[in-house]
């Protein structure tokens, strides 16, 4: 099920094989997702999909795991189930183990309840939460 | 702006203000902001939400800081305002600096942005991504 | 703050004055609310949602009360500040008490907490679930 | 499809043995979905969905028929399929026949859809729509 | 998988079949896809749906094939898996090609992440864009 | 009321005055809006949003004016009041009149409304919108 084709290495064009080499070279692995074979179809999007992945996802103040599960809470909230599956794996991949996955879904779980409730509060942000210039 | 009045101490119920009273001493400040306050209409709610939520966000597998992180990025995919002020305050207390807060903002983003690719492009997880018995 | 303006009584299409005619007939009172204003500047639009919505919200199978309710719950999960707002209005105008608001809220927090702890965790729908032909 | 296994009962720890052992009882059937199969593996999380969950949906206030009515509202609104399958199973156990269904689903339709036009607008709630101290 | 059965023709009931009538007329094709089947139960909700839809969805300021790709930009960004899929097939059929579908598809990208960013920037609408009655 | 402050010109790393200038260079006004005076802060991501949105924006298989009355949707149905606020200004300005408003509109909240009913019916897409290897 999907909007377009998969795009096996025979049909991608020589900008999409390109990015794949690297998407390989960069995990390690022969195995390419099917994101990516559908997001083969338009070459500019997939390399600025690549590039910018790449360079979010690399470490930095945050590390790859935190990086990946915050990642996985987004696409909760989102309710993309791709998404969820994928970066569920990223991240056992990265170190995430049962008490940790544990804990984060506990974190989402109370976050969609609490943004449930503010909202339908209808509650203003307190001005102790503003950002000022001195800050 | 609010569809429930916000709550002075003087207007709590007995249980309301035992809630209130450990919000204070948790966290070692008179101050407690508006979205309790509204909440505190509905004493059984408070009581749950605060204890569920003392005990969701403690310290355990993930650190209190990676919580308050994936907390802000459910509000944010969620599009609740006020949560989103109160926990990138609440995760500044807890020591998000400028580039951390940045490279959330950066994976928050990046997520959002695929969410929607693949949603678009209509995806099925990979069988790559299904946990079996074995594992 | 809006994105177009909002239209005053003198400045209505014949068209939209006639909704806004039945609008205040169908509720006993003068004030139209803002939401029709605005929506006033395409009255085909404005014309075809009050017509929708005086039958999807007359008493049925289901009582108005929860229907407002239902109503105030969808709003609120698509995080619609203004349907919020209003529609907590009006439910308290059809009788919904301090206790009602309360529970619902409950719920509707529970249901958001249950959604999200689902959907991180990729379940599909239960056998049990589904609906026959024999149904 | 899952992030994790569907536990087994006799996979289950004690803790979540205990739990599964109370959603029998509660329901009267031996029969467990596999939303609590998934969750088994964090009992602490388990046992509070349960323990929430229980209060949240006893009668009060609220019937409950209603309260599975905006539970499968809000669901539908975040794109649950799962919890959309799993109450309206639970609705029409609860006495949802089909015109309350169909009345259900048509005030959801309509909320969606002046949740968008609202939202397009970008109207600010009117001042009628407020909460004073005084109310 | 559904939460109630695909009608067929032969359930169809006079007022469900006389809409059927009209899909088929205005499609030129006997096919009557599932969403109408499963509408089909509470025929005042079909009726109303097919009638709206048709309006809308008409050639007017906007040509049919903006609908569609605004129609398909909504759904992706709600996470309808079944409405991307047939939005994606009408927007074909009225021309949408590869070229176009990608940079659609790129747009809604990135409407998704500036959604996140700002959400999570917590930024106010600037006064520049203000609509004022001068207007 | 932003989690972070809006930098002025004076505040402004020199990467980041650098976009600063092609901004205003490509719109061909001084005004440069609120979102990129928060991006600000991480100049990274401000430079990498600028690039991809100026792609993404360009002329090319659609028209301009089409991609941001799609991204006006995207926004919407994402609840996001600053994108909505930013995006019909510019529509506006790339020639959306008011026909054309109220027909997007119309588009945005008819999607939502079948989108909702959709997914409470929990229908799997038609066969026939799948897509195949001879296509």
């Amino acid at each position: 099920m999907a909007t377009v084709t998969l795009l096996t290495d025979a049909e991608l064009s020589p900008e999409a094989a390109e990015v794949f080499a690297e998407i390989r070279a960069a995990r390690g692995t022969e195995y390419v997702n099917d994101f990516w074979r559908a997001l083969a179809h338009d070459p500019a999007t997939l390399r600025a999909t690549w590039d910018r992945l790449s360079a979010v996802m690399a470490p930095g103040a945050l590390d790859p795991l935190v990086k990946e599960m915050v990642y996985l809470a987004v696409s909760t909230a989102n309710g993309c189930a791709y998404c969820v599956h994928s970066h569920t794996t990223a991240a056992k991949a990265k170190g995430m183990d049962t008490a940790m996955h544990g804990e984060l879904l506990a974190v989402i779980g109370m976050a969609m309840q609490t943004n449930g409730l503010v909202t339908a509060l209808g509650v203003a942000p307190d001005a102790a939460f503003q950002v000022t210039r001195s800050d």
